[in-house]
């Protein structure tokens, strides 16, 4: 057995410690007799993953009590209706910022919801290679929250601070770096993201919301769609997505022996340091259009001076066990996402295959 | 590693053989280097596990062609909301048939989303015992569809047939029934189910649609609650439930191996005539109290003389490493249930220990 080095953009690399455990537990879990997959999940055992889970990520983010951590599924595409659904009323708005396909998706999907209004966006010709200046968004008078997207995977651009309207909230999508840094809750109102970037395999997401939000919420929704219901079961109204809960709950604790946050955050400057030096020291063969401020820490995504070269990049790298590094269909080109489970040893060896093919084709 | 006898009524027992692949397979699927769980949803290698999900289903079932299966997320009660919203446009209405805990939620469900009816209800006490009659449900004449609740986890009832009223289709909730059994699905327009009993992990739920109700459905939904917008991408309008997907194709690999919905079908007729067999040999000390006509097939619900014999009978069969025969709390006593993966053998095992009880303590 070879294990690859994998940079997928989502589903993404695992830690293989994890990856180890489940598979030791696979059929015999915490001395049950049974898989974790086996298990009701109104039983002890799996309330003891459930709610550790929310406890450890409450702990990772040294996050505010008036916070509560669900556990759903749908992903964020999900989040795009549930949202607006949840914290708008009739006749209320919000304001959203478009700074790539995702956030642009979110703003798509309120609008058929309510009548939202656009606060700023970064798209020139489909593309997106910025976050704004905080001068360039208006913020409407009447917005009950403020969405934006924290990173965008397909382009590669990250907000590096946030904004802060309050009393108006922040709602952030944050599926693609959740759990890659250190995050102050103020400005915030709540925070959703599917798991299969940092946080653990798809089929769950996380939704952290304020208190006096879930409370305010819309009460005649679907049980379903109503964080209200959904918090008020503690997110077992129904059967949650419960072996990607455990998964989770074993990255969560990865980290934490990692030295949570604090580790964790240097280690994606480390990286990103590596991969952009690259970049800006060969900048006519990795040609980002990212503008420097607006590089996201999680995704890089970068073109070479043809399509052939690219198309050789790729096959090299896969021929040197490196996969995962194909641009989106919207962007084409390079892409490395390099999530949590790359540490800065596995960053370093893609760097100096970049650069040895730098060196054989540039 | 002792594995125990799993009765729980789900998440549920899953096959041994399907556990222990995808443990051998947990660092390295297929050859690629890496977990299912660390691929991307847009690569090959998962397309295969994708699709191949899809086509097995649908030759398990002998489906026909204008049937589509899609792979989501949230559950049944996500399609409590998701049914009404996509069936019925502004005005419309349908009938809902009430025999249990979930067909009720599915009905004030829909009732959040449109005007809909209560073609029976076999509640008694807030206690349902029972499948109604033919000539008790009474349709109404604009219903655009007839919901129905095929298997009552809770109470152990469950329809032997089903009503034909076309064209106005049947829409399904079969949770907790489905691949147990043939379907004739002349009278079904949409059958839906979470995964969690017969067919794989929690996460991921199945909805097999006719064509023509996913023509007309409303197009003015958010994308993720749009059947238009999801069967439009074959599921694949977001990351799905990659593992849970790939864990069930693993079961339906293993259903079709065993000989198919024949050798299942007629598994859990055995396994039902051995317990249901000792119910009616000892009516007075394993009492239940559900219609012979109406009697589940999956699930199992009785009561002892008292409680503390029930308290007794859950110790020692814990004692004997056979677990969650505990019956729901809206019921009390015991409850089996018996999907595919437990099989005569594993039924008679719980059936000796029944007797055995019986002959100490009744």
């Amino acid at each position: 057995m070879k294990r690859v080095l994998n940079f997928y953009p989502g589903p993404a690399a695992l830690p293989v410690e994890v990856l180890e455990e489940a598979r030791d537990e696979m059929l015999d879990w915490n001395n049950t007799g049974m898989s974790v997959m086996e298990i009701s999940h109104r039983s002890k055992e799996y309330e003891e993953i459930h709610n550790g889970t929310q406890e450890l990520l409450k702990k990772l983010f040294n996050m505010p009590d008036n916070f509560k951590v669900l556990l759903l599924q749908g992903g964020a595409s999900l989040q795009f209706a549930m949202v607006p659904m949840n914290l708008l009323k009739e006749g209320e708005t919000a304001d959203y910022i478009v700074t790539g396909r995702f956030s642009n998706n979110a703003y798509k999907n309120a609008k058929k919801i309510a009548n939202v209004n656009l606060a700023a966006s970064t798209e020139e010709d489909g593309k997106y290679f910025r976050i704004p200046k905080l001068e360039e968004i208006k913020v409407s008078k009447e917005a009950r929250y403020v969405h934006l997207t924290s990173n965008n995977t397909i382009f590669g651009t990250q907000w590096k601070s946030f904004p802060d309207y309050s009393p108006v909230p922040l709602v952030a999508d944050m599926s693609s770096d959740i759990l890659s840094r250190k995050i102050d809750f103020k400005p915030f109102g709540l925070i959703y993201a599917g798991a299969q970037k940092n946080l653990g395999p798809a089929g769950v997401t996380v939704v952290i919301i304020r208190e006096d939000l879930i409370e305010n919420s819309r009460d005649d929704l679907p049980d379903m769609l109503s964080y209200k219901t959904l918090a008020g079961k503690n997110s077992l109204f129904n059967t949650p997505s419960c072996f990607g809960i455990y998964m989770m709950h074993k990255v969560l604790k990865w980290v934490d022996s990692k030295g949570g946050l604090d580790f964790i955050e240097k280690q994606n400057e480390e990286k990103a340091n590596i991969i952009y030096g690259l970049i800006d020291k060969y900048p006519e063969f990795f040609v980002s259009k990212v503008e420097k401020e607006s590089r996201s820490y999680m995704n890089v995504s970068f073109r070479l001076p043809d399509e052939e070269l690219e198309k050789k990049f790729l096959e090299e790298a896969q021929n040197n066990g490196i996969i995962g590094l194909k641009g989106h269909r919207s962007v084409g080109g390079i892409r490395i996402s390099m999530y949590n489970a790359n540490g800065v040893k596995e960053v370093k060896i893609l760097a100096e295959f970049m650069e040895d093919f730098y060196k054989k084709n540039g």
